[in-house]
């Protein structure tokens, strides 16, 4: 038996620095928003890696860009990809990880004159982030069918500049015949953007899914009064009623087990020192893998909110003003990513994304995994984002196994 | 013994309506701003009707209007007065009842013939609201040593117009010499801005003095993070740390006998509702009538924090940023008023305000007493803003007969 074959950990890295040249932020992050110069600039350098990688380089009407390695018999590919776009003063890992760590998938095969029988694809997805023009994940979100490549085209940014504007202007507007696949399989590596990983002091992790979200806005109204005249007795305090909210969201959060539960945005009137609060808007968050104990949550906040208006005499209306289903990835998907782990040496923890990706799309376009890198106390969005060059090859050893058997190497 | 003397109350009420005319909003209430146009017509009517009563006009260097009665002596006066200036959108009768009151004082004095010994000055004070040009109580703050009459002339509105000029402007820049005073005792007539003579279903309380007020600024940092990645044992999220905190702080409010506590204000970072916050700023509001309570309150807030800080890895900072004395009444003033009160007929409820007035500041000039109106639902600084005719003569009533005490009457 021959020795296991490696990526190169050294090229990967390079191929990381590299690219986070390209919109580099004097804090060591990255700002590379989706059709910016700066992305023209990445997406021009990657074309320009996957053709000497020996792909061909094709662009769709969405923008994204496929690099496709050719099997010995013509059947579907096995999609490798992920994003080039980031946030603003984002990391050097989020995203790019998946695509240079394809890449250097495709080196590695080159290295050792492997085949595969099925195609790869190495796919950069447009406007992962949805930081210049939401929402996010459109372009993947596109190929299920959750948007038109119309309602893409016609988004602006906060400038008023559109997207289809810049897909031109930029010479990425190609055509849909373009677009990747068909495919047999979708593989994401992606840092984790979380701190399982590291709590649980493991390089890399199977990703079971990604967990569905409810968003529900919750207003309430208080009666706004001189704070010095008023006994306590007598009031309808807005924001001391959204505390207790605030509260029970998160003792929802704790007793329900995969839950998280949140309230991140909040507003009130007239946000006065001197004046009880009349009026508060605020956002809860809860995120679950399972749309049964997800829905559930968001009858129990109905529940809080009842209770919380007997009590207080306010009045709380809730509105659901987003949802995204639970996208578990099959089993056999989820299994073979985990045998890809152990076959690369690492214990295959088991793991939900609780940040949507590219993949939550793609599930329902071909069977879908994804593996999870760890991430330096979960940052991400951040110039701190840090994973070691140890974890960075780890994953893409993984994703590298997890290819080798999906496309049949030969 | 002839018939106990009244007000005229028909009068009182043309009075408080020619006024609510000038600067009348089309939803029922005023917009009167100091030192604008319409507080210039409001002053230039003031001057005219005290003049049609007899009374000698005298402007001074703070814009204050001053009307004097004669005595038959020439003791220092009993100074009546209040404010014609109001916030924007504000009530009819806040300020206004008691500079047209104590006028109604003087006019059924004349009505009746009747002279005092000691000299009766009725005063509209400048800039109580502190709507436009901050801090409130501004001119009496001056008589009272608190602020120097350069910091006054010096403030500017949020349109960049300096006090000074627009008190040069309208006619309103005296000379120091004209100020009210010297003065034997202050008494000042107002609505109640709170609900508790409604509550106890009476038209006028007596005033037993102004609460003391604490503001303290708390920053609580946590950490921000990814709402959907970050386990619910793994967060420091800022809000639900300040949730418990606003909590807290109402709990301390309700369990202290004459307390209020509030936080008014609250702002977070970032924000959004898929980020858990990373950073929380509120103010504290407590108001008391004993000082040693209120400093009580704000030593319970720092304990508070402490034990938050330990259980949830936040750290908060608690700054002071306003401290405003209890103004108690003296004994004799507030005793002298609750006579007048019996004597016309009412039952004398005693209350402390917990909004400031320029009595506030009077006190350290003066024995000071206060008398309330009872105001429909506790509104102020409110379109809505109501007391019923009968009320606003009683509290008159009780106004003339303290005068009538304190001036000694012949």
């Amino acid at each position: 038996m021959t020795e296991p074959l490696h990526i190169n950990q050294d090229r990967l890295q390079a191929s990381l620095t590299e690219f986070a040249a390209i919109g580099a932020t004097p804090g060591g992050g990255v700002t590379r928003l989706a059709m910016s110069e700066e992305d023209r600039q990445a997406r021009d350098l990657l074309r320009q890696r996957m053709s000497e990688a020996g792909l061909t380089v094709r662009i769709d009407d969405l923008g994204n860009i496929t690099g496709r390695r050719d099997g010995t018999e013509p059947g579907p590919a096995v999609i490798l990809g992920s994003h080039l776009d980031t946030v603003e003063r984002g990391g050097r890992y989020d995203g790019a990880l998946g695509v240079l760590g394809a890449l250097e998938v495709v080196r590695t095969l080159n290295d050792h004159g492997l085949s595969t029988r099925l195609p790869i694809e190495v796919v950069n997805w447009t406007d992962e982030e949805g930081a210049r023009f939401q929402p996010a994940n459109m372009a993947s979100g596109i190929m299920a069918g959750a948007f038109t490549p119309d309602e893409l085209y016609e988004r602006r940014d906060r400038d008023g500049i559109r997207f289809l504007d810049e897909l031109r202007r930029h010479g990425y507007l190609g055509e849909i015949a373009n677009r990747p696949g068909p495919a047999t399989a979708y593989l994401e590596l992606h840092i984790e953007q979380g701190p399982a990983l590291e709590a649980a002091g493991l390089p890399v992790g199977v990703v079971e899914g990604v967990v569905g979200i409810i968003w529900s806005k919750v207003t309430i109204a208080g009666q706004a009064n001189h704070v010095g005249t008023t006994p306590m007795t007598l009031r309808h305090d807005a924001l001391a009623a959204a505390a207790q909210l605030i509260a029970a969201v998160e003792t929802l959060g704790r007793e329900t087990p995969g839950a998280v539960a949140t309230v991140g945005r909040l507003s009130l009137q007239p946000n006065n020192p001197g004046v009880i609060p009349g009026l508060v808007e605020c956002i809860v968050d809860f995120c679950h893998q399972d749309e049964a104990t997800l829905e559930a949550l968001a009858t129990r906040l109905l529940r809080i909110a009842d209770d919380l208006d007997a009590q207080r005499g306010v009045t709380m209306t809730i509105e659901r003003i987003w949802t995204s289903q639970p996208a578990p990835f099959p089993a056999s998907t989820v299994d073979l990513v985990a045998d890809a782990c152990q076959l690369a040496g690492y214990p295959a923890m088991r793991l939900w994304s609780g940040a949507g990706h590219d993949a939550m799309y793609m599930q329902r376009v071909c069977p879908t995994g994804m593996i999870f890198v760890r991430s330096k106390g979960g940052l991400s969005h951040s110039e701190a984002e840090y994973s070691t060059p140890d974890d960075l090859a780890a994953g893409t050893n993984v994703l590298f196994r997890a290819t080798l058997v999906i496309a049949e190497a030969i």
